[in-house]
């Protein structure tokens, strides 16, 4: 019986090259396909809500796959994890109607971007931040958070290789949380993101902390579409794709 | 000119074996004192607060070292910061009495137990916790630690191997901070620790939060001395030495 699971997945990313397979390297989705493979023995294609970038990690990435399996959604969920690599675990595995598609269904994304702001490099949970060792004003960094919500044309802060044919989307929400003693969580929500989205945006807020660009700077970078004069594209690896949003 | 520095240190302790140097393994201590003789051409002897078994992390281990050296303190800093793998990080050096000792004028130690209580063990940062699938009951287990405050003779929770004359501690602090959506931080201050007593305690307050032992039984172990009837050793990943306190 052909049946459709909705997986909610945790990932670190440190050692994938991302999230799409590929023809070569370690891939989250080809890891977790050859796991359904194992369990069900037949080929599995999964679908993802969206790629995530060499060395980004999720704490609820979602995708489905059809199978042909009399096992319970429960079953399938404690079979893949003694499957996978400790690396990626599914933290939930629901039945769902045949016609869902984690991509097409998908009405929003949340990511983080862990910074860590302190003169030393941090050893502990390194593999999970972008170090920054100059101190930041977050004032200013928040001040620039006003001209990157609601609805706008984001495509100054796409990435090259692959361009959409509609740039604009809606951020709903923005914000910098600290978390002492050293920590700063950049916080994300959209309807979508385009390709690095959020590390150019990061990049382009670090240097509004940096004070190399003014707040207001922010918003002619996003009017100018101009990638070139965007911040740098901050590493994947402060970067945790949080939750993906469904219709209720 | 020899001067006596103050070294406070970060350390991920994954692939390490513990702290204290040993004849072949890869030891923290080992390690920052090649990197000082590296810096300062002398054999370099490193005095740490205490030893941390194999595993175990630390945001603020404290070590002294005795150096002949015209460096400041910063560049001292920032130079062992250059050498040292990414897994350990000096957060600061300060120049100290020569008569100043880590482990002797220690008057105090901060630790803390992260654990992860959800039924899918953890992918990000599964190095940094210990995953209790079945739920832990908060309530009894915060019941508990009324039983382990204070000034009281710990022999019962004292790994074996290296026994103490003296096994009576002042556990001045100890909490269970909840960190949502499902981790619990368990936090510990005393004016010293014996082996392994921080685990064996997290180990005894899970089995209470587990149900097999009550609130009142951890008053009953400690009593006894008997290290037989407490909980199991936790696992060392979850364990961060957070501060080492001396006099102001």
């Amino acid at each position: 019986m052909n049946r459709n699971f909705k997986l909610t997945i945790e990932y670190d990313g440190t050692t994938y090259f991302g999230w799409q397979r590929q023809v070569d390297p370690n891939t989250v989705q080809g890891t977790i396909e050859r796991a359904v493979e194992t369990l069900t023995g037949q080929p599995a294609i999964l679908t993802g809500s969206g790629r995530t970038d060499a060395g980004v990690h999720a704490m609820g990435q979602v995708a489905n796959v059809h199978v042909d399996t009399r096992l319970s959604p429960t079953v399938i969920r404690r079979a893949l994890n003694a499957l996978l690599p400790r690396d990626i675990a599914v933290l939930s595995c629901e039945e769902v109607p045949a016609d869902f598609h984690a991509r097409f269904d998908a009405i929003g994304k949340h990511y983080r971007y862990r910074i860590v702001n302190r003169p030393v490099a941090p050893a502990v949970g390194r593999q999970y931040a972008w170090h920054i060792p100059r101190t930041l004003n977050m004032q200013r960094m928040t001040a620039a958070l006003a001209h990157l919500t609601g609805v706008h044309d984001f495509k100054a802060f796409e990435g090259a290789g692959s361009p959409r044919a509609h740039t604009v989307r809606n951020v709903r929400h923005a914000t910098f949380d600290p978390a002492p003693p050293d920590e700063v969580h950049f916080s994300i929500e959209a309807d979508g993101f385009l390709r690095h989205m959020v590390r150019n945006i990061v990049g382009t807020l670090v240097d509004v902390g940096l004070e190399r660009l003014s707040p207001d700077d922010v918003a002619h970078i996003r009017a100018s579409g101009d990638r070139r004069r965007a911040g740098a594209t901050a590493p994947a690896q402060g970067l945790f794709l949080v939750a993906v949003h469904y219709p209720a």
